[in-house]
C-alpha cells in the first residue's frame, strides 16, 4: 500500500509522506525498570510525534526534529529516575518505508535536504554503536563512507569498530551526529535506515579493571 | 583494506572471507546486570569462535551456525542467573563487511549457500522486531519480502511493524527464523545485515492491563 501522493507532486513530500520515524528500545539495568521505562516515556511531551509502545520498543513518528528531540529528552527522563542508572538503549531511524511509502522520489521536487540537527547538551555521557544503511544504492560503500567522515569532523567519533562506527561524547551530540549522518545519505537516497547501540553508565572499564588487575 | 582472497579465487569462501560476524548487546533489568551478563558470557563455551567484548556491546566472528549457538546458549544463560528477569537483547549479524571484505562475489564459486540453521528449543519464550537489510542491491525491497514470506512459513512470524517483521515463540525458533533470511540473502547479496531487538520475560501485558483497566 502507497499513499496518495500523486495528487501534489510538486509540493515538498512532508516527513510523512517518507515515511519517517523510529523504534526506540529502553533497558534500565535495575529492578525498577518499569517505572523507570514507564516514567520516562510518560514524562516527555510528545508534541507533534505519534507515539506507540509495545513489548519490544516504542514506535516514534514525526518530523526529524521532533523525533530527535523526543529520543534525547526520554534517555535523560530515564536516568534522571535512577542517576547513575546503567541504561542501554536500542535506536532505529527510518526514512522512507517499504510496504507504507514509494521508495521513489519525486521527480520534480528530488528529496528535501532537512537542516542538520542540534540539541542542547545534556550533561549525560554516552557510548554508541552506530550503523548506517543507504538502500537501493547499488554503490552504498562510499555513500556510508561520506557520512563517517563527517562524523570523523563532529568530536564524537571514537573509532572504527567491526559493523559499527563508535561515537562517545554528550548524549545529545551522539544521537545528532549519527541521525545528521542518515539525513545527508536522505537527500540523495530515498531508503535509508540508522541504528544505534547506546550506553550510558556502564560500569565495564571498572569491572574489567577489577577482574584483570593486570 | 581487504583480505588477500585473489590468490586462492577457485576456492569456496569461509565465513572469514565473507566478514561473516554479530554483535549483541544483553541487557538485564535487574540490580545484578554485571553478574548476569559476564556470568552469562563465562558460562557459554566459545568453541572457535572470537569473541571480544566493550562497554557497548560483544562482537562475534565464526561460523554463522556457530554464531547462532553462541547467541541463543548466552541468553539462556543470562535468563537462566535470574529466572524470570526481564531481558533487552539487541543483536545485529552481518556478512561482507566494508572495510575489511570486498563485497564482490568470485565470479567462479559465487557466494556460497548456508543450509538453514536449526536449534534445540530453548523452553524460553522470546518476542522480537527483525529488520533485514541487503546492501547494495538496486532493487531491495522484494529481497527482503522473499525474507519475510519464508518467515511467514516459519511459525514465529507474528505480523508487521513498522521497520521491522514481528517475531515471536522459543527463543531458538525466534533466532533462527532471522537468521535463515539473513543467509539467504546472502546467497544473492553480498553484503547483507540484520538486527533484532529481542524481549524475554516482558512485564509489559500485565502493566498495560493495571495501568488501564478498561
Amino acid at each position: 500500500m502507497s499513499m496518495p501522493t500523486s495528487g501534489r507532486s510538486a509540493a515538498v513530500p512532508t516527513p510523512q509522506d517518507l515515511g519517517v520515524g523510529a523504534r526506540v528500545s529502553l533497558h534500565p539495568m535495575s529492578d525498577r525498570f518499569v517505572e523507570i521505562i514507564l516514567g520516562a516515556l510518560r514524562s516527555v511531551d510528545t508534541g507533534d510525534l505519534e507515539v506507540a509502545t509495545d513489548d519490544v520498543s516504542t514506535y516514534i513518528a514525526g518530523s526529524e526534529r521532533d523525533l530527535l528531540r523526543y529520543l534525547c529528552d526520554v534517555i535523560v527522563a530515564a536516568e534522571a529516575r535512577e542517576p547513575g542508572v546503567h541504561l542501554g538503549v536500542s535506536i532505529l531511524l527510518s526514512r522512507g518505508c517499504p510496504g507504507e511509502v514509494e521508495c521513489v522520489a519525486d521527480p520534480t521536487t528530488g528529496l528535501p535536504r532537512v537542516a542538520p540537527i542540534r540539541l542542547e547538551q545534556t550533561g549525560v555521557h554516552a557510548a554508541a554503536h552506530w550503523s548506517l544503511y543507504p538502500l537501493g544504492a547499488p554503490d552504498h560503500l562510499p555513500v556510508i563512507e561520506r557520512a563517517v567522515d563527517a562524523a570523523r569532523r563532529s568530536g564524537t567519533y571514537a573509532g572504527s569498530e567491526h559493523y559499527a562506527t563508535r561515537l562517545e561524547g554528550d548524549l545529545a551530540e551522539v544521537l545528532t551526529t549519527a541521525a545528521n549522518g542518515w539525513l545527508e545519505v536522505g537527500s540523495d537516497v530515498a531508503h535509508v535506515v540508522t541504528h544505534l547501540s547506546v550506553s550510558v553508565n556502564s560500569p565495564s572499564a571498572q569491572v574489567r579493571e577489577e577482574e584483570d588487575p593486570a
